[in-house]
């Protein structure tokens, strides 16, 4: 930051929750507000939603003597595809009827602030490089485990943005091809094996071909309610299914993260969402996998490290998205 | 360029032959020497032939006018592994003896001049970027297609080194988990499918299980003298067993491409190496293929085209790091 007393604001848009932080040069955090999304109500509402929120730490701020002269600016994190140049959020997938929105003009009229548009990923990303775990570090990859797996990288300090803002699909590498179909439509894609939703597919098949678990008491032979975290439960209390699923989701993610190493030879990669609360039981097999599979010099001296920010990940991306479009940090 | 009156040497060191150059700020080349790397006769041999080679080329540009004082520095582009900062080759497979070379400062102490050190692939791809078949391109990606596959990534007019100069190991991306041995000892990495040796691999394990070729006859059924070149050339007479090799190729090098696309976003794909002499046929069935694996806003404005600069672009990448190191381009 320039100055000690300058303040930015972090917007983190998902579909379900707005959550807004007030956060200073260092990323304290002085102000937050979450509200609903508001999805199903349009896109005016959840505009207004966005607008209300910001204006909320905004007052936060201000009552703890932070004057309006001293924001420098608003950042928003947002599902894409996106133009982060022209501010423009082209579609969002959880965000019915957002096509094509101007969403940086829309709120620069409204809050007369400086405003920065950043995919919701790559904003994780940039997090874990100022302040998170991967602070100091040059070149990172993040990859965002979830109902699908996304994707951050950083290189050189900078977010790689590609040519048209779409650098960093790591989940629709294909990693098998002519294997499992992903939500995308493609066949192989490491989404389709190691996200959320191929686990759970991956172990409905097994004991859909008859495969003994406890994972039908968990879930009182109601198939459909299994989830990762009662797949990683499940192994740890010793169920042989779950183990083996849990092993080979490693084994997938080892692999792709062995691809990218030696495409982009990062010196740490994080994984940060929901299946990272399984710990050990996750950490150990994919470091082990990655090993096997990346080229030695490229992984030797690489560290696979849980995300350290948690809830806030999001918007302080996004507020740090401010600071680095400025070149502060 | 600085000055109109500004020169630089590029040196391309390979296993068979070092290829020197003299070039002004625009690429034009002022002098040509290419000699003999004599790798079997040792280090201090090869060494010399450097020297020699340099030392040709500016004696060359002398006898045109061009003082010593012109002549801004000297780029070495090299097999690896090797570290472009410290100017050190750790280890070169085609270099017998080579192990911890520091190559700089030995070429610095003879040639008085400023050395650069670069990977042979990444400085193809940053003389495909600075005068190639990327010019003005922002960001790109060349594939090596020889006996392995190599790699050179450009992002933000940069070269992609990554942490430990490891970085742009294409070949190594795992496409086929599980799937065919590679040089490097892993399973299903695209190099193992889609190099020369993976062609030839394929194409022999097809004929050894019975399959009708027109290849016989060519290699007079001598099937150890079967080339990459020979079934690129018997799929164009119809061959039927070429033609899926050919396909298959295609298809392979696509999935590679639509990965590499998802994860970086490049403007341009180049395609460098023996096997691109086969024109159309190879490169209009890995666009198809490229197009159906990768995602749609990501490949829709990529262009995959041939490499353009042929014999030179060692060289000439090997002096563009020189002008890259300066910040003159």
């Amino acid at each position: 930051m320039k100055f000690a007393s300058d303040y930015i604001v972090g917007v983190d848009l998902g579909g379900t929750n707005i959550v807004s932080l007030l956060i200073n040069g260092e990323g304290k955090v002085v102000g937050k507000d979450t509200r609903a999304t508001l999805a199903q109500e349009g896109k005016e509402k959840t505009l207004s939603q966005i607008v209300n929120s910001v204006r909320t730490v905004l007052e936060k701020g201000q009552s703890q003597g932070i004057s309006s002269t001293s924001i420098k600016g608003v950042g928003v994190g947002s599902p894409g595809p996106l133009d982060t140049k022209k501010g423009i959020i082209h579609f969002a997938p959880n965000l019915p009827g957002w096509n094509n929105v101007p969403l940086v003009s829309l709120l620069a009229d409204q809050l007369k602030l400086p405003i920065f548009l950043e995919n919701d990923a790559n904003a994780a990303a940039l997090a874990e490089w100022w302040i998170g775990a991967g602070k100091k570090v040059d070149n990172l990859v993040l990859l965002t485990l979830g109902t699908g797996i996304g994707g951050g990288i950083i290189i050189g300090g900078e977010v790689l943005h590609g040519a048209w803002d779409t650098a960093a699909e790591i989940g629709h590498m294909i990693i098998h091809e002519g294997g499992l179909v992903c939500g995308c439509g493609k066949r192989g894609c490491l989404e389709a094996y190691a996200s959320a939703t191929g686990v759970i597919k991956r172990t409905a098949s097994l004991i859909k071909a008859g495969r003994k678990t406890l994972l039908r008491e968990l879930v009182h032979d109601h198939l459909e309610d299994i989830t990762c975290e009662l797949v990683y439960r499940a192994a740890e209390r010793g169920d042989e299914l779950s183990q083996r699923i849990v092993e080979e989701t490693a084994r997938y993610l080892g692999i792709g993260i062995a691809s990218l190493v030696n495409i982009l030879n990062p010196e740490v990669v994080i994984l940060s969402g929901g299946m990272t609360a399984a710990g050990d039981l996750l950490f150990k097999p994919v470091r082990k996998y990655a090993r096997k599979y990346a080229l030695e010099a490229a992984i030797r001296g690489v560290r696979i490290v849980p995300a350290k920010l948690g809830d806030n990940t999001g918007a302080l991306g996004a507020a740090a998205t401010v600071l680095k479009r400025k070149g502060w940090i």
